[in-house]
């Protein structure tokens, strides 16, 4: 549980605003704890997007504070056999389906050393006495996380378990003089954030050159305003990883590009020596 | 007035959030009662479209611990003689334009035998200072809002009045073998809802045809999970009423359809039993 | 600092929701103050537009009580020279970018005597640990609003300056029998709103009319109730201000118009007197 009066419990769905859902999901929590403090991470996964959730939570997760209840429901399994699971650590609780949706946040704190907790969620007592097909966010999930922000612990709610189902991971590779990654986000201003984490530049030297679709880039440029207006610049982005923009512009408007698709960072020098022959 | 110290305040409107105006009605709001808890339900609701805000409150209203005080500004006759109103009932209040915005919601309360206590707001002492002929939700609905929370009882707000505008009810129509109803409600993953209960269902046994428009579509399926990718299904939505799907995709681009299109369900024996003459 | 136990801060930002930015913000003021009640105005202004920003806070930041602590990040030269600043004012705080986004407040409080203090954020101790090149959102400016609600004073957060950047203020010219001024801001239903205040049009009479593009419209109507369906009208928006509609229909759509677009509003007697030459 949160420390202090007012747990936090975030929210992170692809329900979007429109059919007011995410205000009933609210309304759930706080008809159980009218002291939780609820604060909207995103309602605008893409639908149905497990990797993209679990990829935002990621990023999003460590900028909350410890005690914090995450509750994330991009459910495209809702009501058939696929769990809801409750994880709880020594940092913060989650609440969500079991097809993924976690698998990044579970990695890192693995990567930690976090103890995780984890348990099925099949204990009825904890959830709305008329539970629906298609909205456990509103039927289980949301009450959940509630009575976890009363100070319930998770291992109330359910059995253990140790087999929650994990993503695998993103493609990433390392090779003497090359990075190679995949674009795993693209932002609201169109710039593509890549998987490749600063700390595996640091062994291509200052001199490189990054290379996505048709589209190659030299060097890494600081901030957007050390670009050019139109210009495609590689940065650093602020979960340290690898990006990619176009200056006062959209990379997703102007280079030809997806999520997932293929990203290479190699050095300048590795580039030279094998002009001649293929490189990859 | 909501229990405990943090009396709940719903906001339903059409200003969408890019204006600013969301938020000043919640400056409003905590300028009058620092306690007041504001949940967003939706602000997307299509603009000026009364009919829409008043079956997504209608949905969503039973959620909300009681006591909640419902604010909706859906408010295309601003300004002119149309009268603010509050109501009052055992449950919750509601602070709105007397325009049908809460017409489902208080059909819905007359069915359970809720009280209703129903006040033209004319007193100018809850109000802003200044009120302008355009925006009524800032300038009287949330101070309105905001003062109940504090405690002010409904009838302090204006004198008693009790022919709120209501909306027609949706077209329903119950024939032996064949229920007839509309779309209500085209939600954010593109599925169909309707105004037909599953209890009008029963009477025609399990096995069934639905049709709209063009699209037959035999059965019930009991979760987006149990149909095949692409294939339009009909459901119990999360509000025990029937709904049409297309299973990872958009009935909203897939069948030609719109709000208020007209929804036909029949037992299948009703319908072979007509062949060969005109069934409707 | 805000009376009461909760000091509001509020939100401004071209950050969009969908990326989980702006909840990651709020993760970390409630890390330093988890007593704050954050409310957003928007994460809707057009991507890097402070302009737009500065207009919505100038219309927004008065209907908030008395220290309010208002947030505003649109940040083209994030990670550049441009400094963060925060100003400290009789009625309420604000922390920003030093690039001109708090002009039409600052210009506001200036033309009505509050005493405003700036200072030059550079004081590491109240930021995060780290500070990314590119999400000062989430490293500075929202520690900063943090602890300035947990009450530390504007002054102890950097040294002061007199020199914030000021955006030239909106076209605004008074003719005898004409007026010119601009759109500063097309909302969600379309509307075109301008910076020609209803005083202004005072001295023209009663008999006016708008010209914006190629339309022509005669007099001010109260309300959208009191025009017809499709026509343009021009009415005194909620902030007293001209504005442009089109009666159940979006002017953006129906009027070739753009932000900044020049907007005329001239006394009939003075437009009649110049018939047969050139009336500009």
């Amino acid at each position: 549980m949160a420390k202090g009066n007012r747990p936090l419990v975030t929210l992170t769905t692809d329900f979007g605003t429109e059919d007011g859902n995410v205000g009933v999901m609210k309304g759930v929590i706080l008809g159980i704890n009218p002291d939780a403090h609820i604060v909207d991470v995103t309602h605008d996964i893409p639908p149905q997007s497990i990797t993209a959730a679990a990829y935002l939570l990621r990023r999003a997760h460590e900028y909350f504070p410890r005690g914090t209840i995450h509750l994330v429901v991009v459910d495209p399994g809702v009501g058939s056999e696929r769990r809801p699971i409750a994880v709880s650590t020594s940092r913060a609780s989650f609440v969500a389906p079991d097809n993924g949706v976690l698998s990044y946040v579970l990695d890192h704190l693995d990567s930690v050393g976090d103890e995780l907790h984890v348990v099925h969620l099949n204990d009825a007592a904890y959830w709305l006495p008329k539970v629906s097909n298609v909205f456990h966010g509103r039927d289980i999930f949301a009450p959940v996380a509630a009575h976890l922000s009363l100070g319930v612990p998770v291992d109330a709610l359910g059995p253990p378990i140790d087999d929650p189902v994990r993503l695998p991971p993103p493609h990433l590779e390392r090779h003497p003089g090359k990075v190679i990654g995949q674009v795993m986000h693209v932002d609201h201003f169109g710039n593509l954030l890549t998987n490749i984490p600063r700390s595996h530049l640091h062994s291509l030297g200052d001199a490189i050159t990054t290379r996505v679709g048709q589209t190659e880039i030299r060097g890494l440029t600081a901030t957007f305003a050390h670009g050019r207006t139109g210009e495609p610049i590689a940065y650093i982005d602020s979960s340290d990883h690898l990006a990619i923009a176009v200056v006062n512009g959209s990379a997703r408007e102007l280079l030809p590009c997806r999520m997932g698709e293929r990203v290479e960072v190699a050095a300048n020098h590795a580039m030279y020596r094998c002009d001649g022959e293929p490189c990859d």
